[in-house]
C-alpha cells in the first residue's frame, strides 16, 4: 500500500498540516518517456526547427503538422517548395517542439513541452503507404491533398529528447525509452474525468485527501490530472494548499476502470474514517 | 473611391456573380510587415530556435516568452541554466516563431505565423531597466521573479523575417520595413468588433456586399477580419461564396471610429440602392 503521496508544497504555502502516518513509497506516476509519448500522441502540430540556407546556418522555426510511427517518430507531409523542406533536404538536422495546450490566462512556462531532436529525412517511396496512413490518422483533413505530387513525407528519427513538464520538472529522456513507451491510454478521457470529478464528486476528493493522502484537515480539493497510474489534486485546508498525488490500486486503462477504482477508494476512506 | 474589393473565390466556388461595375483599385490592406508587427505585438510567447551543443549543431526548439522593443525586436527573460540560454551564449544564431491562435478544429496551416531570424545576444546591464520594462509590459506575471539573479535578458536583433499568412500567402519581409511598421491599433478590439457585427448587423453586411463590394446577389455575409484599413467578409448568394475586402473611407484607429465608418458606409449603400 502506498497511500502517502509525493505531496509537495504549492507556491505560497509550506505549512499545510500532514498526518503523522509514516511516509510510504511515493505514488507511481508516468515516466518522462511516457509523458513525452503521451504529449506527442495527443497533438498533431508543433514547431519544426531546421537549418536555414539564408541567413546561413541559422535555425529556422516553422509550423508543421505530423503523425507518429510505431516508435513515436514524427512523420510530416510537406510541400517541396516549403522552406523547412528545402532546409531538411540540404541539412537533415532538425527538432520538433510540441507543447501542451496552455489554458487562457495561464503561465505558458508551467505547461509541459517536449523537444524531439534528430535527423529529418525523406521517406522512401516504398514506405509511402505506411507513412500516409500514419499521417492521415492524425490529420484527417489532409486527405484532399494527400495525392499532390509536389508534397513529400519526411520522418524525424528521434535521437535525443528534452522534456520540460513545467517549472523545475525537466530531464533529457532516453530515446530508446521514448520509442518503447506507450501513450497514456487515459489521455483522451482525462479532461472528461476531471470535469466530472470536479463537478460532481467534490466530497470524494476531500475524503481522498483526508484519509489516503495524509492531509486530514482538507476542506476542499480539486482534481488537476489523471493518468493510468493515478491522479493529482490540489488540497485546501486551514493551513494552506498542497499538491498531492495518489496511485490507483491497479493501473486503469479506461474511464470505466477509473470510475470503479475511485469508488473503491471512497470505500477505503470510509473504512479508515470508521476506525 | 475604391469600392471594388480584391474579391477572390472561396474554395469550391468560382462562379459567384459580380456586378458589372468596372474594377477599381484593390481595397487597401496591411502590408506583411504590418501584419508581422501586429502578430508579434498580440502575443507574448513563441518557439525559440537555437543551436544545440549536443547533438552538435542541431536546431533546438523551446518555449520562450517575450516582450518587444521599439523596433519589434523580441526581448526574453531567461534562466542562465536553461538550454536555450546556454545555446545562445555559445552560438547567437536564433529564430522566434510566433503563431496566431488556431481556433478549435481549424486547420493550423491556415493561420498566420511569422519567423523572426537574427542573432540572440545578452542585453547589457546598462540597458536592463528598459528591457525589463518592455518584458514586464507583455508578461506582468513575471514580476515576482524579475529580480532573480540567475536570469538574464536577451534580445533577438531581427535580420530576416518569413511571414506565412495561410495557404499561398507568404513572403520574406524586409527587416527595416518590419522595424518601422506599427502594430494595428485595432488588433485588441477586432474580436469584439467581429462579434458585434456578426451578432447584430447582419443586414448591414449584406448591404456592403451588395452595393459596395460588387456582389448584388448576396443573401448573407459574415465578417472575418477587421484592421485599420478595412474589413473582410464571406459573402453568400445563390451562386456561391466569395471572400471580399472593403476599405474604410479613412483609416480607423479605434472601435468607435470603426462604428462611425460602418454607419457611414450603410448610408452610402442606401444612397446607391435608391439610385
Amino acid at each position: 500500500m502506498s497511500e502517502r503521496p509525493t505531496g509537495h508544497a504549492v507556491p505560497g504555502d509550506a505549512s499545510h498540516a500532514a498526518s503523522d502516518r509514516p511516509p510510504a513509497s511515493p505514488a507511481p506516476e508516468p515516466s518522462h518517456a511516457e509523458r513525452c509519448r503521451t504529449l506527442l500522441a495527443s497533438a498533431n502540430r508543433g514547431a519544426l526547427s531546421t537549418i536555414a540556407a539564408e541567413p546561413a546556418g541559422y535555425p529556422y522555426g516553422s509550423v508543421a503538422t505530423y503523425g507518429l510511427d510505431d516508435r513515436g517518430n514524427p512523420i510530416f507531409f510537406v510541400s517541396l517548395m516549403a522552406e523547412h523542406t528545402q532546409n531538411a533536404i540540404r541539412d537533415p538536422r532538425a527538432s520538433l517542439l510540441v507543447t501542451e495546450p496552455v489554458p487562457d490566462g495561464a503561465d505558458p512556462l508551467a505547461s509541459g513541452r517536449a523537444t524531439l531532436i534528430g535527423p529529418l529525412a525523406r521517406i522512401d517511396e516504398t514506405d509511402r503507404a505506411g507513412a500516409q496512413e500514419r499521417y492521415l490518422a492524425a490529420n484527417p483533413t489532409a486527405e484532399y491533398y494527400i495525392g499532390f505530387g509536389d508534397f513529400v513525407f519526411l520522418r524525424l528519427d528521434v535521437a535525443a529528447i528534452r522534456y520540460v513538464g513545467g517549472y523545475g520538472r525537466m530531464s533529457w529522456v532516453d530515446a530508446g525509452a521514448y520509442a518503447g513507451a506507450e501513450p497514456d491510454p487515459l489521455a483522451s478521457a482525462a479532461a472528461a474525468v476531471l470535469g466530472h470529478m470536479n463537478a460532481d464528486h467534490a466530497e470524494a476528493q476531500v475524503l481522498y485527501c483526508r484519509h489516503l493522502a495524509g492531509y486530514p484537515d482538507t476542506i476542499s480539493a480539486t482534481m488537476s490530472a489523471v493518468d493510468r497510474y493515478g491522479f493529482e489534486m490540489i488540497a485546501e485546508g486551514p493551513s494552506g494548499r498542497s499538491a498531492v498525488r495518489l496511485g490507483f490500486p491497479d493501473q486503469c486503462t479506461t474511464a470505466d476502470e477509473v470510475r470503479r477504482a475511485m469508488v473503491a477508494m471512497v470505500g477505503e476512506c470510509r473504512r479508515r474514517a470508521a476506525q
